[in-house]
């Protein structure tokens, strides 16, 4: 049976948990899990809750309406999601795979509830590993002439898919504010370093030049400005000076994928909540 | 302003969470924490809650017995705690005084908010130490002759101070069976290995013989079997070939003491909660 | 141009290094690693020394009698290994095939310097995945009455292909005192838990049953006591009480390939040196 | 027995192990340890062995004299330490005692091979946990208007005690130039952050604002340009949207008692070699 998920943020108030809880049980929901949070610096509360739609009085569209009254008593931000109704993911990558390849194994393995729509890339590595799993594959070059217009390519794909979350695998293109816009807090993308440690360009050289004796990667909701946006998740590993920059990459390179392979199991489950670029994971 | 905390376990069913929650936001309170969980193996459900008392409508008293009419109807094991109630520690040592002088330091910088009533040892060796920080220190040497009489000493001291908490900061006795019924699940220990590894005497030097390429520590409480009750704490540290068991030692014992500090945190700030020989962490 | 390593361990004695290092600068050698450990409780000595073979004044068969002179005057156990001559591995896995799918992907990347000749399993289902990435596939059943047969025809398949290394990618038949003693030292099993805890079957569930906060995965060499043999590597991850039994295998498999790979690349490099039932690592 | 530990880095060429090594074999030496790295990028030779001086033929001056004809012939940057001759230290802080109270306990129970002639601060608050561990106790106020005279009088103090290694305990002083240069690569400072993420002031507030899911500690040589020497040792912990800026600083301050106290152990075992604004350390 499926479960219905609330996502709220909204400023703190005596009665919230009490309010969203009572809805809940006056309308017969059995609650799975449940966790909430309070900023203390900017008096903002956040929650996730998710109940068992299994004798629940109300419809899916009825919860929408009937909910409405009480996030508009509490000024509440909120979304809801329905378990039954899977999350259409679109990936894209460049000339690395490892970071897709571990998610197609994953996918394969049933390890993310989704429904992955396509691969899309500036360049045609993938296409034999996205064939083997049997995924729709798009290659959309960019340059600097061009790039407005396979953007806007780009936006139609997603959009006649319906897609709703975008990975970015190792996907070396810069996208346009436009197109972040367009797919705001849906778009995740794994950097390769420690952030804010080394942004931008080949991380990995950055660190081995500095000499630093732990190396990370970083997922992040993608923003304007570059490697700049929430953080979601990181993960270190130790390096020493026998690391060689190829030891660096070999290391790092597991580090993305797992990293990254958390992170979209966080975002299918709707347990991530953005605010003021920071995040909340409800783990 | 104290805080009230409640900690409940009951059998799962629809509506705790609302009735909880209700409870609180009727009487005026403030939740400024609530976590819960359901063990999916045996439909337990557990929760912490934490309000604010400025302006709760019921005095401490009167909260017990209003909300014993809750507990009744979901059978719930519950305990309520009051923030401005200090914890009463007793510390219990041997000859390693690494804990020992961890935990003093940590208490005088103020991490712990509890009230460290004793230190009590089968040796003299912390006496230096306990006088340094101003904490009454009690030798009790124990030998298989006089261990019951001892022992009934000890329960006597604690009692006379109404200690709720003991610690036993790498104190080399085993404690029987009718100390540990004196004060069940609320005596700690640490153990300087990854249990269920390496039980018993001198861990230390059985992970060297093995072998192995991380060592731990384990932090848990005691039931009547050696080394076996429920886990609240684990942290693990790489070693190679090239340490030494001194080396073995020296890791350890840095882990050891982050360990038991978290543990006592989570223990004084009552986050935790036994079930089936296992905890649940409120973190 | 190709590489000498040489593996080492004697009892230690004055001049040992100095005979080796002696031995390839007098021939023209350029050495590009070197290692030494004492074990202080054994006083044995052990070294790996790496060098380029580029303008050496002995050929590869020189080298060994040449060598010779020097490991009688030390009692040397040793072992000599050419960077141009790849080790041929064969992969022995059953039903779960998280970790042969990581293999292939980083035996394709090229990230292991070896001859995948092929994979031996006692059941169909990985098949396909062999076949995809092009590696000899061969289903050998194996129950209480074939076992002695089947083993037989394991060997004879490994040594008409001369096989030098066997990685045990999750292969869940116990493997027979005759077979272990065929390969002595050349077997690796990677044992989904922290050992020495949880040997056996299902370690996942027993590390769920007692309630640890610390999951961990093992590769060791295999010999005739089950989940007993010399640790190779180790690592270990963080769980709580909110993770079911499937976050536990979900979380402990990236374990399991990471440490996998990890070893099989350190026995590719020839960094590994066994003694007294542990591991000298020359990472 | 006291040891001799030799620190060499060179241009690399063929012979060096066996030279330096055969020095060692043919004075009667017996190596204890003997560890070698050679940097790809820019053909350097690094070495550290140590050898037991029992039966060895060379008295401590001879050994200097006798071993620069072969410093000469292969342009080698070399230092010589004895076991015996302990390294004098000198720790500054400000008024973050966690650090120093750390490593005085630890001094106390022996972890330190050293000789720790005075603690220096620019504010009274450590003065009574010196005196309680009796290490004499200089308190040196500065403010931009004497901060050279303040300076010349820490370097008289400092050389009137032939100090040989200063730590920055958090001493919250930029150190001049002229200081700097006078200590050259023997300042040794512990930074709370994952370097070089979150240079300069309050590096905890820094990295809550960013909404970093892992936080780190630093310690690095001091260079004129403020957190930006070569790094010798870093370690990070994981926190969550559930830690406040205090948990932040509660984990990490234990982050920096531990990554300064492996610092100081690498520091006066005399196995850093610093090279190219990064470190060798041969652990």
């Amino acid at each position: 049976m499926a479960h219905a998920i609330l996502l709220i943020s909204c400023p703190d108030q005596r009665g919230i948990t009490a309010a969203v809880t009572g809805f809940v049980y006056e309308n017969n929901g059995n609650i799975v899990h449940a966790d909430q949070h309070i900023d203390g610096q900017t008096n903002t509360f956040f929650m996730r809750i998710e109940w068992d739609l299994e004798g629940f009085r109300l419809g899916k569209d009825d919860i929408q309406s009937a909910f409405q009254a009480i996030a508009s008593r509490y000024q509440m931000d909120w979304k809801i999601y329905f378990t039954d109704q899977k999350t259409r993911v679109a990936v894209f990558v460049s000339r690395h795979l490892h970071c897709l390849q571990d998610l197609l194994f994953r996918y394969q393995q049933g390890q993310f509830s989704c429904d992955l729509k396509m691969i899309i890339s500036n360049h045609q590595d993938a296409r034999t590993m996205a064939e083997q799993f049997g995924i729709p594959f798009h290659v959309i070059p960019v340059t600097p002439e061009n790039k407005t217009a396979q953007e806007s390519q780009e936006i139609k794909l997603l959009n006649d898919n319906q897609v709703d979350l975008i990975v970015l695998a190792r996907y070396h293109q810069i996208l346009s504010k436009s197109f972040v816009d367009a797919f705001s807090a849906r778009i995740i993308n794994i950097h390769h370093s420690f952030l804010p440690a080394f942004k931008g360009r080949q991380p990995y050289q950055q660190a081995y030049g500095k000499g630093v004796k732990i190396i990370g990667a970083t997922s992040h909701f993608v923003v304007e400005q570059l490697d700049a946006g929430p953080i979601i998740e990181q993960d270190t590993v130790r390096v020493s000076h026998r690391d060689s920059l190829e030891d660096f990459i070999l290391k790092g390179e597991d580090l993305e994928k797992a990293v990254l392979s958390r992170t979209l199991r966080l975002a299918l489950g709707h347990k991530i909540l953005c605010f003021a670029n920071k995040t909340v994971i409800f783990d």
